[in-house]
């Protein structure tokens, strides 16, 4: 069955948004009378009846909700630098909505390459993730500087790692004992995080871990961190 | 510095392949004298200076031949069905020889949808994934049938693994006790195994396990597995 998504499918009626009435009536060609699947991406999931099946703005009665614990987030708060060629954080994007993120939010570091990323652009691939991989949940996206990114999450109650390539540094993620039921990973861009960023992050608690023994690319680094987090709730 | 492939650089004097000679002399414009890093993708590497410069038949004189253990592959024979979209078994096999797999063996299986592949192609973009990730191993690769991959593989000294959804089966991949520092992984096509082929590889000694809690497309789940040989080889 098809799935949808909106914002607010708790109250029995459910409208969807202009794009997601397109897709449903123009390109998926359903009617009134069609049952359908609809996520807030907040792990809840329902089958709907069409009742209004306008292609702007298009009417779902609820049927059943279900909220289904395997379809969890993995509690994973990526902090990632964006790649230089963009496609490489899209993929990125999407691999982890497959696997199940918590949140994810793109830091722009000392030697970031790529500054501008268009988050319209990457909040609808991920709704578009979402649906195409018929999972319920949907990672908050955000931006901002490496240093605004600690100081807002001073007090945030996770594991907190900053991974980075030194052959000093030998701790693994995998092998870490975690405290919290959720972890904070911080990722660099191509050229990996300055020095004052690496003290700044350890200044506030963060422990400086190595992803395997090889040097990843920045998408596959995350990815690795996705992998991390998924096994550690297992 | 560029990374090259040869079959063989332990005899002192390369000669590399006209693919490769094309690469480093057209391609990169190197010249004699330059040093450049030639792999032989069995965990070898060697600084080599470039003493004829033909760029049909570029040879080198290697200099210093080292074997970076780091490099070393994690011990994964990945058995997987190819998937209908050819790009994303690309997809895998990049970011798999870029993580470090032993070896990649393409299953046709009852479900399968696409049975044509062209192995000289992945070959070709396993070597370019080799040279660009900067890594010393290159997996072979081959395709056969499900029961022949079975039947190839009796006597093998690994811990043997099927990975399919249901919900019966609970044993996470992630989670089993292993015996040998090699495994096999068994994925299926998108239709997943037939019930005759999963009672054939239990059989013949595979456990049957899940990966994670979602259903996984292919190739992410080969990917999945891929960092879960990893993780339990650091």
């Amino acid at each position: 069955m098809h799935y949808f998504y909106s914002e607010n499918i708790l109250d029995g009626i459910v409208t969807l948004s202009p794009e997601e009435s397109e897709h449903c009536i123009r390109v998926m060609r359903h009617r009134a009378g069609d049952v359908v699947r609809v996520t807030d991406g907040l792990g809840n999931l329902a089958d709907a009846t069409i009742i209004d099946d306008n292609h702007k703005k298009c009417q779902l009665q609820t049927i059943e909700l279900t909220s289904d614990n395997s379809q969890k987030h993995n509690g994973l708060h990526l902090a990632i630098a964006p790649t230089k060629n963009v496609g490489r954080i899209e993929w990125l994007l999407e691999k982890s909505i497959e696997i199940g993120i918590k949140q994810i939010t793109f830091i722009n570091c000392d030697h970031s390459e790529r500054t501008h990323l268009n988050l319209e652009r990457l909040k609808r691939l991920a709704v578009s993730a979402l649906k195409q991989s018929q999972t319920t949940w949907l990672p908050s996206l955000s931006i901002c500087s490496f240093s605004e990114f600690i100081d807002q999450n001073l007090d945030e109650k996770a594991d907190k790692f900053i991974a980075w390539c030194d052959k000093e540094n030998t701790v693994q993620l995998t092998n870490f004992n975690y405290t919290f039921p959720d972890m904070i990973v911080l990722i660099g861009p191509e050229g990996d995080f300055s020095a004052k960023e690496i003290a700044y992050a350890r200044e506030n608690g963060y422990v400086e871990v190595k992803l395997g023994n090889r040097r990843l690319r920045t998408e596959t680094a995350g990815l690795f961190a996705c992998f991390a987090a998924t096994k550690r709730n297992l």
